[in-house]
């Protein structure tokens, strides 16, 4: 049957799938924090029973964190063999009170730019993988079959440095591989243009503890002679950025590649407006490397960012405490050649040649990414976006991207395939913040995108 | 009956005393949160019960936040007037985690250093008042009348900055002034000589947030170009002091009296050891200003310190987030003439200047108090130095304190009067940290110590 029938039918459809949706956003599946692990199955246990709805085949496999969900569904012989990965896990919710209704409680609303699914993981990354699912449906339910052979993997641990990945796709890479990956964890360009990312930054995390005194002190008793972790945690931190906004631990540059003339001219051709990125957000001035333009940071430069920082008293009220502790969460976003475990040795020996005597440093093992690059040669890439042309009418473009989605590199690395990165998430979707959202428009398209990309498989 | 008499009252007492104090301490009246507000209530009434169980008339004296209690007894015609100050809140308790025991579920335990009475308050301030009411309990259980007039006044929010104290003391001069003002809520010198403190550091206190972005941002999407405030807020606080440990905040050294070489030597002949009084919190090397000592920077230096700073995800695991504010507690020990408004206005200002583009800063008011110094002409203070030194066999002396109790100073200029700061607490006793203790040896010195005061008084 021909494409418009899928589509037709996707159109139809589309009630029913955004219940679906709402139903899998209802479980808080947080996997950072172990408060909600049983949350975490339950959501690896309805993709699966998802999959069996639509006669796919599909199992939750355990691993020593949150379990993956594989699938299997063959194609006609000889067709081509994609696996789809998405992640079922969402990021923390606080703070609560910013948020305008239940995170879990999951709604569309109308609002002055149209439809929104609003709520936890609605773009990051659950209404982003039932794109692909309900287009697998919706092809199913017309032509009775799928067109090529499709492995779904879905992991409940991005959101929290993935650390049962690597393992799981060594101990079960022969399951796995296939002739290339579709991942639906970006965005648009400019929140109207279908992009797919081919350059992805990577990661190196820091959590770290300074210690000064066995306990905490009373600052009229010590205040002066005792040493006071909070002052020399913000006097290091101070000094982690230069005036110009480069990042000052030792090393940090090495294996950043120079942007290519062509790659930098091909970036001022899009129409990317800093005013507008920058303002949607209340900001007007670009922050960061001021010999940089912010597309450049945001895609092809390293950034070292403070993503927590706490000690002494932070209640309501006031207490004159020196406390004997003072913690941070550091991360650093990493491009071309940079080597994660080589910036966290830099950055570590930099932070403990630092410390004032007295003062000791205890470090969290977090683990780190490094960045990845595609490369485009498989024809499903230009197929794919040629697909996302059409349905969105506008040219779909090869972007870069300054998030970290390190199973891009990792399939690279040990199954050897690249990844299609193609997502419909918008610059205001507030994802890891308050009042997430998935447009209404991104939910539909984006399933009829999908339905474009199985034609081209057919 | 002679003061023996007393003494042996008092001493056979100290179990009914123990419990007695045992019972105020398991009141949370924690005044700086707002959810103990009816615990303050009930503090406050203990106290009043307890006055009348010694047939002393008193009265919770409501305020536009925790109540006073204030009672009254007569003395001998022609006999002096002391009022004698305590407070009746106490800390929060927080990091719940680090106490050993409940803090609002007080004991006696054995220590490898004697007897101590545990839980949050027992040193800090409820032992220390008790140790007064005690003596007058025994002294007039044994005479049948105090031997003076005494006046009593127990405050309720001593640890949050006392926001009703001075309308209170104004609008209640005439009923509150007396010969002078005998206040229990210090320590003994170096844990073992008795102290009369005559030098008290003042205070000023800010907290503050910066605003950048109007919401929480993703890392991988703004990092770089979007301004971090927590970047902003560690690049500020870590330039709060030199390399010298001297504060940079302009004019902040205004006022500040340079040491007469007297009193120096006076304190160098002081048996202080700083190693000790540094060891004994696990640290070894003096912080703060290089060209002081630490007993020069406790009595007679001012200070900046970091009590309190928050921003982005704290929780377990790990959120690239860039938030979009991040906080902070500052307070100031200030000593001589320096005047706690201008340091307050001085420090908005230099806060204010470094803010980059975009960032926005907002304060909290509340409110400081200058240093004070007391006049020790009044003859009770050459008494109650002889008391001292009677009942623990040490000479007691004239001495500076780092911490901040600005009723004296409001004793000073709204009623006139200066106060003898006698006070039994220990280095070790935790006081505004978890396991908070007051020694079983203290509480019964101190309550002896007090009626040899009342003795020299009659």
């Amino acid at each position: 049957m021909p494409l418009k029938d899928v589509l037709a039918r996707i159109d139809a459809d589309l009630p029913a799938a955004t219940d679906r949706l709402l139903d899998l956003l209802r479980v808080p599946s947080i996997s950072t924090d172990p408060a909600f692990k049983a949350d975490c199955q339950t959501a690896a246990e309805w993709l699966v029973s998802d999959l069996a709805s639509m006669g796919i085949t599909a199992s939750v496999r355990p691993t020593s964190g949150h379990p993956m969900v594989v699938g299997h569904v063959d194609g006609p012989e000889n067709s081509p063999h994609v696996l789809f990965y998405g992640h079922y896990d969402v990021q923390p919710v606080d703070p609560l009170s910013l948020w305008h209704s239940d995170p879990f409680d999951p709604r569309v609303e109308d609002t002055p730019k149209g439809k929104v699914i609003r709520g936890r993981g609605a773009a990051d990354d659950k209404g982003q993988l039932m794109t692909f699912l309900e287009a697998c449906r919706a092809w199913k339910a017309v032509n009775g079959s799928l067109p090529c052979r499709i492995t779904f993997l879905f992991e409940g641990e991005e959101e929290s440095g993935s650390p049962s990945l690597i393992p799981f796709l060594r101990d079960n890479a022969d399951e796995l591989r296939a002739d290339v990956a579709l991942i639906c964890d970006t965005g648009m360009f400019q929140d109207t243009a279908p992009a797919i990312i081919t350059m992805l930054r990577g990661m190196a995390r820091e959590e770290f503890t300074i210690n000064a005194a066995t306990r905490d002190l009373h600052s009229g008793m010590y205040g002066g002679p005792a040493i006071n972790p909070i002052r020399v945690l913000t006097r290091i931190l101070g000094g982690l950025h230069d005036d110009h906004g480069h990042v000052t631990v030792p090393g940090f540059y090495e294996g950043v590649p120079e942007l290519p003339d062509a790659i930098r001219a091909q970036w001022q051709n899009l129409a990317f407006d800093h005013a507008t990125f920058l303002g949607d957000v209340g900001l007007s001035q670009p922050a960061g490397e001021d010999d940089r333009t912010p597309l450049e940071m945001i895609w092809s430069r390293p950034t070292a960012e403070i993503n927590g920082i706490w000690g002494g008293y932070t209640g309501e009220g006031f207490k004159t405490v020196l406390p004997a502790e003072a913690h941070a969460k550091i991360s650093f976003r990493l491009v071309g050649q940079q080597d994660p475990d080589a910036i966290s040795r830099n950055f570590r020996d930099w932070v403990t040649a630092q410390l004032p005597p007295d003062c000791r440093v205890e470090w969290k093992e977090l683990g780190g990414a490094a960045a990845s690059q595609m490369q485009i040669d498989h024809p499903l890439f230009e197929q794919t976006r040629h697909a996302l042309t059409e349905e969105w009418g506008t040219p779909a473009s090869y972007v870069g991207c300054g998030g970290s989605i390190p199973i891009a590199g990792y399939f690279q690395s040990i199954l050897g395939m690249e990844s299609i990165l193609a997502g419909f998430g918008r610059d205001d979707d507030q994802i890891h913040s308050p009042n997430e959202k998935y447009d209404m428009e991104c939910f539909h398209k984006g399933i009829r995108s999908w339905a474009r990309v199985l034609d081209k498989l057919s």
